[in-house]
């Protein structure tokens, strides 16, 4: 019998502000889901409480792995003793949290775990907008900023996971003087600060003084701020296209929902690239290089990236793939 | 007899200044030819005059393949008519050369060419500061800047090959005002500018008036340019650490050999992250994480890098590895 056609997976996609868990084996093959994150103890309850079912020895469909795909940092390191927790993260009580360790022991099945990223990466390149590509970046640009690369058909684990949000750029003219940025480890006060001091969803918040949902066209600041966005989102993008020639770049997160912010970012990319790469060098190569992910429920809205690389990560574990 | 102790391979590095040719099978077996750089004509055949020996059916020790480690751009990929050209470069006289062409042609044995820093990665994993990484990168910083990575242990070949020479760097505010960058395709006039156009010897030249080699101690702006020098180097170097998080950064070429330069760009590396990495959160771990190449001829000073990791192209191509 073929190994794949009988197994099912688990896969779940831990936010800040939300966790996904699904069961399943594709898009089309898929129960999810979705609730808000608060303490460890009781989210973890309810991921164990959803999954429980389906590792019981009655039922016909057992999961055969699980995958998480998180927000970090984490320690993936597979000789650490402490693989699989969630580090010094800054969101309170989610320090030095033994994510996978504490799934996998309830659950009795294999668990692994790789950030949210480069997650949201595989999924994307299983089944969306980065299917046939060896070398890509996926981006999310939220509450932070972060990246996942895949290089070579290969996910990025250097000396540590690189999370690409706290690269130096340059601060616009036309920022708020007075603002710092908002990365704890990287002050904006030399005319440059980390992109995520300077372009996240919080940094957003703490300029202007409301998250970025509310800064609406009827707002005396909307020009000025999503210009400013657009043009710190592409400085970083920018960046990433020169060190790491990705086939193509994808830009998910909620602050991309913001209308033509995308198409704003390619006009900005292009400027700066100045056909300097020849294969980049018209607005319409741009646009079908800078993309929105692909893989979102039609219905709910809810982005799938994540929690279907998840199932990704799972699905190659037990296969040794 | 096992495959490998019979075969030589011949390796070039092609510079904008210089080449270097060599025969042999490793830093210990390995004899080399360095010459000025002048037309393509009068150049390829100092090549081809150097290595004919080696191919000739009579030599006890003929070349089994050669390797090409490239100044560029170059056209990299297998399926173009127009592999191993050297295209667009601003070099006189260099551009749509077909250079791994005319010497396969004239020796008739295999030829690979990649990029000269590409190479020089490959000849520092092998033999020199990288030996054993997985992942990381190898920098010059001479006429222009450029980059090589490794990454899970393979070359990075994207959308194009990556330089890394042109992301955006802020402009420091003690720069020479007026100054906007060396780079064609991306200037200076936002506060920013690549690093190329920043920090290359040509910028430094363009600057100051001279070349980066005469500005002593003795001269008025000595700390000034060279502040901005590391300044400018490790900015760049912090961005790659943030995507790329690279095992090692080995920073080499002509402006790295200038006293105290590495030690500044450790030191400002340092401040600039901040002990954002916890595995870098120190002067003594960052000393031992951005390091000089390793291959250096010990009698002449000539950095072998790149024609050591020519041989390890033709040496990989041979065997299919």
């Amino acid at each position: 019998m073929n190994k794949t056609s009988a197994c099912i997976y688990g896969g779940i996609e831990a936010g800040g502000t939300k966790f996904i868990c699904a069961v399943g084996t594709s898009p089309k093959d898929l129960l999810v889901k979705r609730f808000a994150t608060s303490t460890p103890k009781k989210t973890i309850n309810e991921v164990i409480t959803f999954f429980k079912p389906y590792v019981s020895e009655e039922t016909p469909r057992r999961l055969t792995a699980l995958g998480i795909a998180s927000f970090g940092p984490l320690d993936l390191s597979k000789e650490s003793p402490r693989y699989g927790y969630i580090t010094n993260t800054p969101k309170p009580g989610w320090k030095n949290v033994n994510l996978a360790g504490i799934i996998k022991d309830a659950l009795g099945i294999p668990v692994i775990i790789d950030t949210d990223v480069n997650g949201a990466a595989l999924g994307e390149q299983e089944w969306g907008a980065a299917q046939g590509l060896q070398t890509f970046v996926y981006l999310t640009f939220g509450t932070g900023i972060g990246g996942g690369g895949i290089i070579n058909g290969e996910l990025m684990h250097g000396l540590v996971h690189p999370e690409m949000g706290h690269i130096q750029i340059p601060r616009e003219n036309y920022d708020k003087p007075d603002f710092k940025g908002s990365c704890e480890f990287h002050q904006c006060d030399q005319g440059y600060g980390c992109w995520e001091g300077l372009a996240s969803g919080i940094s957003m918040q703490q300029r202007w003084g409301k998250p970025p949902e509310e800064i609406l066209v009827s707002d005396k600041v909307y020009e000025r701020a999503w210009n400013l966005e657009a043009d710190y989102i592409a400085i970083g993008v920018y960046d990433l296209i020169c060190i790491l020639s990705p086939q193509r770049i994808i830009l998910g997160g909620g602050i991309m929902n913001h209308p033509n912010l995308l198409e704003e970012v390619q006009k900005k990319v292009e400027k700066l690239l100045n056909k300097y790469i020849p294969v980049l060098d018209s607005f319409d190569k741009i646009r079908s290089y800078l993309v929105r992910p692909a893989l979102i429920d039609a219905k709910s809205s809810i982005p799938l990236s994540g929690v279907l690389g998840a199932i990704v990560l799972a699905k190659r574990m037990y296969h040794g793939t």
